[in-house]
């Protein structure tokens, strides 16, 4: 079965592999997923660490249920950043991905909007830096298709520039499973893998291209139209109810059962997305948490 | 086949109706469908004349495509303008349907932010005021979850309180098929039924209700996620190709077939839209069309 | 000397009056201005109790200073209310005036989409609501030039249409004093007077013309261009160094002094405002403050 | 007397220089003021050309209006890009600074916006483009308040990544007349200057610096309060009937002048700024003038 997402945790799920891990901390659900050379082939992600922090079970309009998310990214942002070797004088740059004008895609640039940026009083005025607070500057570089530039581009000169320790990115991704949208979040030490995320961001930023740590923070928002295709065919191919009806489709072998699969999905290149009716209060919310963590994690 | 749309002219396709004509006019096809009593209770749209103006032919980039479609809504908004007995002394209201803050629910309210309004004039400056020129306010009511208030109850005693002879509604529909988003543009002198539209809208705005004629204007931004589930299926059950490996599902009767549908469609409540990645644009570009073709139909 | 201000507090101080009176919170103040019959026509407000709360020497970009602040509009919220007769079964209309892309003016919409809203909780699923929920609905009838018409009409033809026992307004206000904008909010039971606020809303909502208790609170935002070419020259005038060079002018009269102010803003009709150069953080930070304040002011 | 003004044309009108002259088209007056090192040093603008279109006879809300200042932007454009032998086949960014979240300062992200980009096509499918079609990419670099970079830093950067022959520079200015603001655009070829617009963007963006031509347009959307100060006072000073009450002042030397202008001003730091109360339609209306001109200039 086919698997259209960004979440290394979805696409592990189709194979019987062991790189991956549950613990339960109350409400919120972490699974960690480490993708080696082998898996990387196996699900097409990058190598890397993969945390998915599921918030199934809050409320994502409800400001306590909020506060515990944020406070819980915080704790497992932390984690990573000092894996990474990242401490308080390390020197970063959050890059925002997305379009601000597509409310799913709006989640990069609304974070940016959000977070606090220091590097400018660092430069221009060190004496009124309380102790804690970190060199940090932010970036919205905007999409391909009003710029022009390929965002990796923007980056990577931006690098070259000024001086940089490490990069954290916030994309919108896309989950297979509608269930996911805007109730998980991907942290990978992995960075952003090609042709992820809502629009279309080709080239990848991670350590390997950028030659800094790339610590990528991604919530779902939306699922491809294909996912949908594929998933309800399989929820009534898989009920028991209907078992006789399709069993000459159940004899097929993986090769045929593939064929079809692409004949359902073939009305729905990559250019539609499948999202929540109200996504933009999910989205104002999740900006604040995200923007929150941040802050907690980089600062202290 | 169950049919998820607010396109009357979709509905009909089920159906060996003959209450539909087409006309083509260079890029622009024109489909009329009148729904009488009878077909209003087979395809559960309220009677009246929709007119949908096909543009699959036009690119909604180009500025000269977009000026051919301007001019040709504003042709048929006369004619029904006209029909409704809307001359240049009557005073109207236009009514911008939606959520701003989602991107392809957002067509009514930017509308309403382009489209010239005159009535404060009327009641200020009489005499400023150029022959031709017609009476006419607008309003974005906003959303029943940001307000509280129903939408028709917000209209309904504007209308109570001033004077007003029509209303012209703007809203995003949905339709079925997912080729139609941004595609066409639906006008009808029966209102804006009750259930359509992106967003929860329940309670219907028409000339019943209101008391005075209300031309609904709505082009499809959105499909319903069921609609995918349902339409990969029949692309896939009616392909020749696999006409043998379903036969099965084929020797159902009508009733068992309606089941199999509800079990496709079963994880997809009303909830999820499916959009275009790019819809802002569009949105920006049609909202201009709107207000373009709205003012030019309604002051001469 | 005149004053071009929405603030009782400041068109009070022109006078000897022993109408207001001022108590220290901490950081906060409050000044209270009893407008009766006889001060209202010096003054040129409307009678009622005037709330300011001085919030200079609190800091807008800090979230415990915004917490602070939130609390204490709470509390005089509350005090308001409950002098209003306006208990937890009062059904409630918030209503944002305002430009929504103005950025000084937009408070009032960004506080309608922060707001909590229940009325149609109450209307379709009067069971879901928890105790101490109060019955409330909000509303951003947008502004006269893009609607035309007036706002005071569309609020009438609400209250008229549903069933409503107070309205509480929130507008962006205009001081006479650069210092204040956005460091004072003031509350009052005598509704919006008149030509008040930012943009040019002209009739007024008060109880006289609604006849249901109406609080307005309200955040001055801009000043007019007006009181910087008065304010700067009185600021020179009075400065002892310059006694000598203009003593001329402070030998005229009174009415020689008008002619020289009407000189002296000849230039700035109403169309000109003044306001901080980073007001956007400010407006989001202040309508996030509201917003808390009124739902913890009316749910309880 | 002091000016507080990015327009090169109100600075000279303090001097009696001849650097200037005057064009009448129509509605339409083009004033050309070439600024060379000693006019440089007495004006504090950079060397080069400027041009000053001025449109105070035209009407900002009128589509025929903008179209005949559209082409007239259009024109000076081509004129200059061919001075600075930029031809069809050089490749060009264009820089839009500003806050898109500040009404005023919106105007260069709100051109980025709807202006044609082409460089990703050239790179991903250079056959699609068709003959006239020139290399043009676009950014919308932030404000150093929420990137914490300098912008200059972020262009220097990107002309360092990618292959760059020139740059367009679109900002919002500040003017010293009140009724330039939206009544102007400024073009030149001496990029932008330290300290002008309506933020803090300190470092110029200029060929000095950056090594290849930039072209700066601007329109002035706001004045400093500090100009309604000083122009208020001296429309006071100045007026025939007040000769005699303030001759002492006109006795004045050029030095205690001054010291007066720093008592006017000294409560208006460079926070504050002057704008019109419904701003936002005209800068709707200009950014799509602007982005109209560009593309029109650029590709043919």
């Amino acid at each position: 079965m086919s698997f259209n997402t960004d979440l290394a945790s979805e696409a592990v799920d189709t194979l019987k592999s062991k790189n991956k891990s549950f613990k339960q901390y109350s409400n919120i659900k972490l699974i960690e997923t480490s993708v080696d050379k082998n898996l990387s082939k196996q699900i097409n992600k990058k190598q890397g660490d993969y945390y998915l922090i599921d918030i199934s079970n809050e409320d994502t309009n409800d400001s306590e249920s909020l506060l515990r998310v944020e406070k819980f990214i915080t704790k497992v942002l932390k984690k990573i950043l000092k894996k990474e070797k990242i401490t308080n004088n390390s020197k970063g740059l959050i890059v925002g991905l997305g379009n601000l004008n597509i409310t799913p895609d709006s989640l990069g640039p609304k974070v940016i909007d959000k977070v606090i940026v220091t590097r400018h009083l660092f430069e221009l005025d060190k004496d009124s830096i309380s102790e804690g607070i970190s060199n940090v500057c932010a970036l919205s570089p905007g999409v391909m298709g009003t710029t022009g530039i390929e965002t990796s581009d923007i980056i990577k000169a931006i690098i070259d520039k000024i001086s940089l320790d490490y990069i954290i990115v916030i994309d919108a991704l896309k989950a297979y499973d509608i269930n996911r949208i805007n109730k998980s979040i991907q942290i990978t030490n992995s960075g952003i893998s090609p042709g992820s995320g809502v629009g279309n961001r080709r080239k990848e930023l991670s350590k390997d291209i950028l030659g800094i740590p790339v610590i990528a923070i991604g919530i779902p928002t939306v699922v491809d139209a294909s996912s949908i295709a594929i998933n309800s065919f399989y929820n009534l191919i898989n009920n028991e109810q209907y078992q006789n009806l399709f069993k000459n489709y159940n004899k097929l072998n993986e090769n045929d059962k593939t064929k079809i699969e692409q004949q359902l999905i073939s009305n729905y290149n990559n250019n539609y997305i499948v999202s929540l009716k109200e996504i933009d209060i999910d989205i104002e919310n999740l900006s604040e948490v995200l923007s929150g963590a941040i802050d907690h994690a980089i600062h202290f």
